[in-house]
């Protein structure tokens, strides 16, 4: 168990700024690996394959779901989303830790099977500053905006189980509230304690 | 509940480098006070009564005690060390955040009375760091460090009730891991969780 890695889950409302959260702390946190999510729903511009996303079809999608490969799954706005559990594990087993950007479905499913997975929550300062990004972000109809709306309202309800909420106000210090549970997570007597144990040969 | 503050506790061994961490913690985090300890040693130059320390009588120690007015009490190296409980109320029913500086057994004490209590063990990097500070330090007899040399390996061992381990092998890093830990606590969701509530109408 020494060396193993930990499992930090980002979820919240579209719109919440999860991508660009995540994009940071990649780049900033060595040691750091994104688990790239399968998906379904076609990529937006500037989406890359293998990066963003990894682009399949729903029949490939369904076939993974029979032959198991997914940590977890959803299906979102007619659109399938999963986590492929042998890219967490081996990650894990090198002693990376592992970034996912999923649902709080799926972070319910992730925390079920690696109870030590820290899940965080990201949240706009209010659901009136969630409707002006998502309209400045002309990725969605007003339709499926007010649909988004209408869900975040439901999945902040359902975070209970989850260890910590960032409020992004402004990203600079989202960004280190997020940095700072990443290293007090590292900083975990349980985490430390290998080390200390052999230092101060206990 | 929703606006009382939180009690972080810094332990580890003389020479760790609890006094600095806990000097500049209250320099950088606003909304935290210090607990001023109650103690029967005298002081060492260029400290003051009142802000290190309250340096009283044996006699003024004991009564305080019979009184039930410790939170915590502890006689080490023939010295009296306690907590004024009436302190620490006081100021986390205003809603501030509360910073201890006590040994590992107040400790421990401290978090059977607050379970919420976040408790933090500072460590040198080594043994051999530890003895070359305290001698440099040159406040102790060569008795007296052997002693405490030997006491901070009884302590280490003894850290199992902590929640954090922070090694101070540069205070520049070993702050900003403290820093975090204090950040993170504050993003805990049982404490986000009323503003959530308040800002998102649940």
């Amino acid at each position: 168990m020494e060396n193993k890695g930990d499992i930090f889950v980002i979820s919240g409302p579209s719109g919440a700024g999860k991508t660009t959260i995540c994009q940071l702390l990649l780049k900033g946190v060595k040691n750091l690996v994104f688990s790239v999510s399968y998906t379904t729903r076609p990529p937006r511009p500037n989406e890359r394959d293998g990066v963003d996303y990894f682009f399949i079809s729903e029949d490939d999608f369904r076939s993974m779901i029979y032959k198991g490969e997914f940590l977890e799954w959803a299906k979102v706005y007619g659109h399938y989303y999963g986590t492929s559990v042998s890219f967490v594990k081996e990650a894990l087993e090198k002693g990376k830790d592992v970034l996912l950007d999923i649902d709080v479905k799926g972070a319910n499913n992730v925390k079920r099977l690696f109870a030590q997975a820290v899940l965080i929550f990201i949240l706009p300062p209010s659901l009136e500053a969630l409707r002006q990004r998502l309209f400045q972000r002309k990725t969605d109809t007003e339709d499926i905006i007010e649909k988004r709306l209408k869900f975040a309202k439901e999945e902040i309800k359902n975070c209970k189980s989850f260890d910590y909420i960032v409020i992004n106000k402004d990203i600079k210090h989202a960004l280190s509230e997020t940095l700072a549970i990443i290293t007090a997570t590292k900083a975990r007597r349980d985490k430390k304690w290998p080390y200390v144990k052999k230092t101060f040969h206990l």
